[in-house]
């Protein structure tokens, strides 16, 4: 993990009995990674590569549809884009009109580049509050989901994202961490081009937020 | 209303096209509502001592049945005794071995004092942080309801109010008001006595808190 995530999120995973290795920055970190992997023959479980891990967070969608049958538009936050690319592929194949926007941070922009450039980036360096979001690369796999499914891709500010969050502490009485509110915060600017009147659903995913990060932002 | 009621609640009072009228006090405001209803002939809609607002409430009991069957124990803060007293009939009603806490705040002791007085009282003055859980006073009926099918009834205070609001935020990622955290409070300082083990669903009612509240309690 980076030396800079969040507590929380680091006492939860150390509860589960995990051996946690820090490195300066997530590129670091994932380097590490990939390092022990090379070394161990260990297996690594992608957050976001793996079209089994993709399949599960495809069944979000269905809820979707299910909860909300009339649903027009889904917005949905990108780190690595695994779970964009289940949901995406889940509601086209069912409901091949409804528009699916995906939202990166300016300072994570991974599947924003390497849509651009037409294959997977992998960024020097990623910064944001959105520490969910921070994967510093995506893969082939959802990649390509993502370029053949996904109808746009949007970029939010920290600063956004921030108002996003309380927001949706203010009206929805919710507490989401930075990346589980980075979908707001493209809708709340505007950014995710909604058509007016449009049956919006809205992914909130991420609870893990320190309590004191909301009081600074409050 | 009273002068000090939280902001955001007479903003949402005030949208739906109600006319204010504000008092100093809590009594006082119930003073002049009083005055204004043997002036005019109004209708008083009260949300405790209706026996059809207390019947509607009683459906909160019916959803936390279908919702866990196999609950021991349901902890529910008291205002005026309306809510308590739904639940409490419609679940001793189904399930009478389960058992009823109520819960009030120190600094608005109604139905605590009501009980051991043995009839309605009427408190001088009533503070606390939880405005929700404010009513200077209950009535007969529901009095009665909780006489005969409450369990017990504890008190917590506006620091153990305020412990268990940061709680449910950090792990239930959920905001509520201070009434809607009063009952968790009890919980928390083990002033419900519950049973260790014992299936136990606490009703969070209420969601009615300004941020800057929530900062300074963070």
């Amino acid at each position: 993990m980076a030396e800079n995530a969040v507590p929380g999120k680091v006492a939860a995973i150390r509860s589960h009995g995990a051996e946690i290795r820090f490195r300066p920055t997530m590129s670091a970190a994932y380097e590490e990674l990939e390092r022990f992997r090379s070394d161990t023959g260990a297996v690594l479980v992608s957050p976001f590569a793996d079209p089994e891990i993709i399949a599960g967070q495809g069944t979000v969608g269905l809820e979707i549809l299910e909860d909300a049958p009339e649903v027009e538009q889904i917005v949905v936050a990108i780190g690595g884009g695994g779970l964009i690319a289940g949901i995406a592929t889940a509601v086209k194949a069912l409901k091949p009109d409804v528009r699916i926007v995906g939202v990166e941070p300016t300072g994570a922009p991974t599947v924003y580049a390497s849509l651009r450039a037409g294959s997977p980036q992998r960024l020097a360096e990623v910064t944001t509050i959105a520490d969910g979001l921070a994967a510093p690369f995506t893969a082939p796999l959802p990649l390509s989901i993502i370029q053949e499914q996904v109808d746009d891709v949007v970029l939010v500010s920290d600063d956004e994202i921030k108002a996003a969050l309380v927001a949706i502490l203010d009206t929805s009485k919710l507490l989401v961490e930075p990346a589980g509110a980075a979908a707001t915060a493209a809708l709340m600017t505007n950014k995710a081009a909604v058509p007016i009147g449009a049956q919006t659903v809205v992914v909130l995913s991420g609870g893990n937020v320190g309590l004191s990060t909301v009081k600074q932002m409050l």
